[in-house]
């Protein structure tokens, strides 16, 4: 593959190319990985950022839904939107979220929209650099806005949020016992909590749920990267493209604040470090997964569970084998 | 230092050489620890074992005042005891659980306890580390009970139950809004649930409170490890030193089924097998502590973030000053 013209066609927005780089970043070869890393540090200089949106949701919920009619209306204004996924799970259920397009039939077939499945990678750590070179990729192909879709499994909000300018949590209408049901931790990533389903016999209830959602995150501590306000809970409605437009005026106006305030290139620059530190860790960690380590590994586990050996004179044992058995382990520094 | 001599001691029940043994497996030097491994390597041929007990609680719970009465009583039963402390804050806070024996005043003048406080390390693998090989030299030296306590911080209580036979979680008398705090983790790690402060005025709430957590308990799936009736809630009054001989009762119960029905073996194979595998990740990230790759890391994160490099250049570049370069990160396997 000719990596110069796959960037060029790229910068000019041909979605085929998009779609074919992002299958090169997703592949595990050698060869194919080389030439991704190439393609990036070729798109890495066209400094074009889109509006990175996370997106978190308890099953159920409407997700699809809400994304489809959020992206339709993006697209009305004239918007270019790319729609990604972080599934960790998706290697074993075979693509539980993103997995067919039929679930945003509409959306799909809009030529300003982009929809990609989760790649389907066992370990978090895998779907999470592959979502990352995607997103860069949309923002070279000219998107105005990424949304980032996650199931919420395991740590998978903490990556999508370390991918993401701004966080959304979308939540069903609820009695005030399930309000327990969501995690402490997203609480306090979520940059706003949408209430959807308020249509029909659920709008009283998505009316209350809101506003008890609205109380919530006035407990919480304020953020310094958040003006008056935020985080804030609203009601909006899928199925009647209700609230979407306050929804993304709300988004334009934190985006804008924060920009003006120097906390976007703060939070873009906090991020790459995170990566960086993220790249670092993994190709250490790489050195566990090739066949000659995981089988040594087996046969020692083996013998550690039987007693024969020590965990530490194991451990010793694999490290040797490594070559890395000079250092010291955890008592470094 | 001579190891065999030192070895012959710790056998022996020396509380001094046990105390000395603990401070050498704590030194971050190369040669203590090429010593540690020494000593730990012929005290593991002992096949000593004691019953290994990890505690939690939330502050204000009372856990001092019960480790002491349970420890007092135990004692008074002609057991010998050891307390050991899980404590990854402890590096910051300057030592915030057992920093002082003050805490057990009584226990720490009994000649058959043993009472030693959270080795003070910033990160919690390098505190685990330390627990671990502190555990291995309490049982050589013929502990029969460990008590190995945990102040909740993090992923602690994971630690503590990777390093215990059973786990006791001590709560307050509280009402049933306050159920809540509990983390759903740690009710899925809890063997038992003691309810302390069971006298005086707060009696019956914490009847109550017991009564409400036998509820919750029954909720969770049996877990195969567990007999009939088993995890299960008790009240205790620490003060009065009452409930205290019905828990130990239980733990006995629970211990002995287990090591009946082979759960006994099985935990401790499997914990060994988790310890191998965690030495061997922290073999590897401690490459990153050195303070070549610290001070390279350090420059190679401005650069990141003021966009001079992308992530995975900067990362590459670091990999190949640290010689693992050939690798590709998350990309393998």
């Amino acid at each position: 593959m000719d990596i110069a013209q796959l960037s060029d066609r790229i910068l000019n927005a041909d979605r085929r190319a998009l779609a074919r780089a992002i299958t090169l970043v997703e592949s595990a070869r050698p060869d194919h990985r080389a030439q991704a890393d190439d393609l990036l540090s070729r798109l890495a200089k066209s400094d074009r950022q889109a509006l990175r949106i996370g997106l978190s949701g308890t099953p159920g919920v409407g997700k699809s839904t809400f994304i489809e009619a959020f992206g339709m209306m993006l697209i009305g204004q004239g918007l270019r939107v790319a729609v990604l996924a972080v599934d960790p799970s998706s290697a074993r259920s075979g693509g539980s979220i993103l997995g067919d397009k039929t679930r945003m039939e509409r959306l799909s077939r809009e030529r300003a929209a982009f929809i990609r499945p989760s790649p389907s990678q066992s370990h978090l750590g895998g779907v999470a650099r592959r979502t990352r070179d995607a997103v860069a990729l949309c923002e070279a192909a000219g998107f105005d806005v990424v949304l980032i879709e996650t199931v919420g499994v395991g740590q998978s909000e903490t990556v999508v949020s370390e991918l993401s300018d701004l966080f959304l949590l979308l939540l069903a209408p609820a009695g005030g016992d399930e309000l327990q049901g969501v995690k402490r931790g997203i609480m306090e990533i979520a940059d706003m909590i949408l209430i959807n389903k308020a249509d029909g016999d659920l709008k009283a209830t998505a009316t209350r749920t809101c506003a008890d959602y609205a109380g919530a995150l006035r407990l919480l501590r304020k953020r310094p990267q958040d003006p008056d306000g935020f985080p804030k809970a609203l009601t909006v409605s899928a199925i009647e493209a209700a609230g979407l437009e306050t929804a993304w005026a709300e988004v334009q106006a934190l985006a804008g604040w924060r920009r003006e305030n120097g906390f976007w290139d703060q939070n873009r620059a906090q991020q790459a470090q995170y990566w960086f530190s993220e790249e670092v860790r993994q190709a250490l960690l790489a050195r566990l997964q090739t066949s000659w380590a995981k089988s040594r590994m087996t046969e020692l586990s083996k013998k550690v569970a039987e007693g024969a050996q020590t965990p530490q004179e194991a451990a010793r044992d694999l490290l040797t084998g490594l070559g890395v058995a000079d250092l010291d382990p955890s008592r470094v520094g």
